[in-house]
């Protein structure tokens, strides 16, 4: 997604009257500078480990109290890659390295379905032998009961407000869900229907 | 690694007096397809999904089993992608999307440290955002008391028999120890001394 574009999308996210903004650094070791780097400049949100943030977040009590927060009190929460993963009801379909343990793969649950951050689509040419990014969302949907997920490519992101989902941003998103056709959203398009998803 | 020098070394491996291989299809949703796939053609023994492997050893309590199986009674293990990961200390350092919550991240431990199998080099021109996989070792290097990681290409593999160990294949493996600088080993490498291990 263009800078420009991405930084007016998140002033209007957060809206005029909004003063103070609290930054999550748990997904990376070095909180500090993980903080004033994301003061200095916001196209670095690169997210970090996902395990790591999650973990940290039970370690501190911290998941049902954002839930709380955002849900019951309505405070915006905007999270990217690993921030977006544990927004999610799980962490399921993060593509980290599982670097530490958490007590649960249930995660905020701001939203009733996954999202498969930094979707990369299959490159027929790869002579890399491990699972493309679809082969490990359809072996997710294998499992039951298992939510929808949102793949979304870079440049893509999603905006939820209340019970409204809208894709935003410069490139399509891929949606997977269990036992149906894997389908393709342009940018702009209503996702709405997925803040419904019941498994 | 070429078919033919695979299939000589497993050959090797195994020895001429066993009669019957266990193979454990646990990572894979369609076990018995896996099954007859894996007995088809050895080249396919694509290794599946970490996660579900490790928590379906778990669920059938074969963990300490296996482990006691090779470690006292020499039982030859051998495993490729998600079947190297578990047979390691952890699988903290897999590739795999966590699709299904194993009880704990420990594995059988046939070895003190861990292996990141598919290793990748980092590629200057991706556009991709993620972190790169040397990134994702550094960070689990971050955090205290963990084990040193070695890096498999595609076309290595590792034999280990007793205390000793031998890089075997066509491509050089990286290891990443915590603390200390990022090496790399040609086939043929004695990396025995990873065998004591000890965080």
């Amino acid at each position: 997604m263009k800078r420009r574009l991405l930084l007016q999308q998140i002033k209007d996210f957060f809206g005029q009257q909004v003063k103070r903004i609290l930054f999550v650094p748990y997904a990376l070791h070095d909180r500090d500078a993980y903080t004033k780097t994301a003061r200095d400049k916001l196209q670095t949100l690169g997210g970090g480990n996902t395990f790591r943030l999650l973990k940290t977040l039970y370690d501190n009590n911290l998941v049902t109290e954002i839930r709380k927060r955002v849900l019951q009190d309505g405070v915006p929460y905007m999270g990217s890659s690993a921030g977006s993963n544990v927004a999610t009801i799980s962490i399921n379909t993060t593509n980290d390295m599982p670097i530490v343990y958490p007590p649960s793969f249930s995660a905020i649950g701001l939203v009733p379905f996954n999202i498969n951050p930094h979707y990369l689509d299959t490159d027929p040419n790869s002579r890399h032998m491990g699972e493309t990014r679809e082969q490990r969302i359809v072996q997710y949907h294998e499992e039951p009961d298992t939510p929808s997920v949102l793949g979304l490519r870079e440049g893509s992101m999603l905006l939820v407000e209340g019970n409204k989902a809208t894709l935003l941003g410069s490139t399509r998103a891929r949606l997977f869900q269990r036992g149906k056709k894997t389908s393709e959203y342009e940018p702009g398009s209503d996702l709405s229907f997925l803040m419904s998803d019941v498994q």
